[in-house]
């Protein structure tokens, strides 16, 4: 087919021509002299996205999951208390994780919709007299409902209640997209990954760790190897790894944290609420549709999930965008499946893409029988993006 | 510098410019219709490498360090008795992962520059009445002294004992260079990775698994997440993954396979083993030293470690080398730091490439002192390459 197709699924994201080019290299020595100059130059590049200054920014040859099981293995011990919240495919899949490498796993079940319990979470760590809970696990970005929680209100919470626990984040879908704070925000552990954000290929694990995290790991006997915190920074102060890493990705990534640079973090995160404003617009005023999130402070900069009316199946509509018009949308996931459909909009995005993609949406629902205004979406983005 | 840098160290190796265009694709959704068949053709085009029908290739996102772990917590349960020999570097790196993952580890240290001991693991296997040996781990081809084993001999010795344990082979540095035989040689799980013969970037492990190592994986309770075999299994049989892959490594690995189906992989074979010949004539019959492998039965066709003499530092031969010469040589690991380098030949390569690398090591040697007669290291190679 003639064209380039619009992929917006919340990730993995377009790839900018200039972070392709710069992937396209030859391999090298990882252990040669000249190497750690690159190592180095990415590790700290990444601290202006964490936002941190203190922390350590590790990268595993791995996708975000890897981080997850990282997050957990390195800082605590078997059968440790960890507390959780649920509410959307990805929080689940990070508890679900818990469970099966044999934690304690308290979760907070949460509606689909909703974002992190901050009242649950004070409710249960406050009866945790015992500090039986060693880490507090928030999903910042729920990438299956467009959700964004607030991660300063828990962590505010654990300070109210001087609750020692380990906060841990999963950026995944916000890192480079929407504000994260890992200093200001007392993050111990933040799980992010390639695809997303820092517009890469999908291929490598982008976490961060606490000074405190590192302490934990020191104590943990939880077995590990592969994602072993210590190998990792040991080596990272001299700039090599411990086995051979994902060279290309790293040539990647010091391309676009040099592209993140250029146009400002801020402005990046700026300009992604706009955008997801104007997705917004097209969503409810223009096709007059629901978002999954419930209410406005849940809305996600990132991805928008948007609920079909009753009897058309989403799933339809987005095989017919993807047939049709070469657009890739985002499915809804387990119980929204049929449901929903997503728009990712995350990475290197301007009004003009997005616009096809509300074209393409709103052509798909059309065409499947859905009842909304030829042009609504895109002139209700309009309206938000030329104000 | 001008020109090209000349990449000898024994993985990474060099990508050929078609896999690297291949990999130079815009993202896309890995859920989507379309992506069973990329996951699929590679999953298959990998069995012929690994030369088997039964068993089933596995793609992690990780280095090759990530399949070692997989082997051992999905086939394993904590505290389980393996048994292992160390005769180099990763050989030392897969046992010490054994101890550190907490499995009661046999290990038989061998001299650095032999193979596995045949007769040594047909003893301990022998006296293993009870059958507390879980796994046999033998690394196939020891990246770090230019050794490769016999691993149907090992089988052998398995068969004649009628001993259950799984036999898991590191072919990291082996697999598509050097002849391996998943079924003839009944290996349960083969680890490799794809930065070597496989002629891809470093960023992806390969590794491949038995029927009787799945079946393993299904009574093992060691806790495990990210790499879990069944996890990777029940999606791949639909062409998805559990999570995101490393997209251009698939499209990577498609053009690979398609590369080694042309040339075929015995022809590959068959080269390797004849650049190899040149190298180990240059080292022996040009320069007259010696190769750390003791005995030509465990030359390697994959990598050549080789001693400097007495009071050469063969690190800074490898300095010069790199700074005046642009060559990549592999250092010496653990033990042998300083007493000898490595020249890789794997992957895509060919006579006059290596030449350039004979020629440059050569120099990098007079600059420090050894005393090796100029041009005799490629004259000799020369010879075994023109009869």
């Amino acid at each position: 087919m003639a064209g380039q197709h619009f992929l917006f699924v919340p990730g993995p994201s377009n790839v900018p021509t200039r972070v392709l080019r710069a992937m396209a290299v030859p391999m090298e020595d990882h252990r040669s002299p000249t190497f750690p100059k690159l190592t180095l130059e990415v590790l700290n590049g990444l601290k202006k996205v964490f936002k941190t200054e203190k922390a350590y920014p590790i990268l595993f040859p791995s996708s975000g999951t890897g981080c997850w099981e990282a997050a957990l293995s390195n800082t605590l011990n078997p059968g440790d208390k960890v507390l959780v919240s649920r509410f959307g495919q990805f929080s689940h899949l990070w508890a679900d994780m818990c469970v099966r490498l044999g934690f304690d796993t308290d979760i907070i079940e949460v509606e689909w919709g909703v974002g992190a319990p901050v009242e649950e979470y004070r409710h249960r760590l406050s009866q945790d007299k015992n500090h039986l809970i060693k880490a507090v696990l928030v999903c910042h970005n729920e990438t299956a409902t467009g959700v964004v929680s607030n991660i300063k209100a828990i962590r505010q919470v654990m300070d109210d209640l001087k609750h020692p626990a380990l906060l841990m984040v999963d950026a995944v879908s916000s890192l480079g997209s929407i504000d994260f704070q890992m200093d200001a925000w007392g993050v111990d552990v933040c799980v992010s990954g390639s695809q997303k954000g820092l517009m890469l290929p999908a291929g490598m694990g982008v976490t961060c760790v606490s000074e405190k995290a590192i302490e934990a790991s020191k104590h943990s006997r939880y077995p590990r190897c592969y994602f072993d915190y210590q190998d990792m920074l040991n080596n990272n102060a001299k700039g090599y790894f411990p086995y051979t890493p994902s060279i290309p990705m790293l040539y990647g990534l010091r391309e676009s944290l040099r592209m993140i640079e250029e146009e400002g973090l801020d402005n990046i995160l700026s300009r992604h609420e706009r955008l997801a404003k104007g997705v917004r617009a097209a969503v409810t005023e223009g096709w007059k549709l629901s978002l999954c999130a419930a209410e406005a402070k849940w809305y996600s900069n990132s991805v928008s999930a948007i609920r079909v009316p009753e009897g058309v199946d989403a799933v339809k509509v987005i095989a017919r965008a993807y047939q049709k018009y070469q657009l890739s949308l985002g499915a809804g996931l387990a119980r929204l499946s049929g449901k929903v459909f997503r728009i990712g909009h995350l990475g290197d995005l301007n009004e003009l893409m997005l616009m096809g993609a509300i074209a393409g949406a709103e052509m798909a629902m059309i065409d499947e029988g859905v009842k909304v205004e030829r042009g609504s979406g895109v002139a209700a983005a309009m309206k938000v993006w030329q104000s």
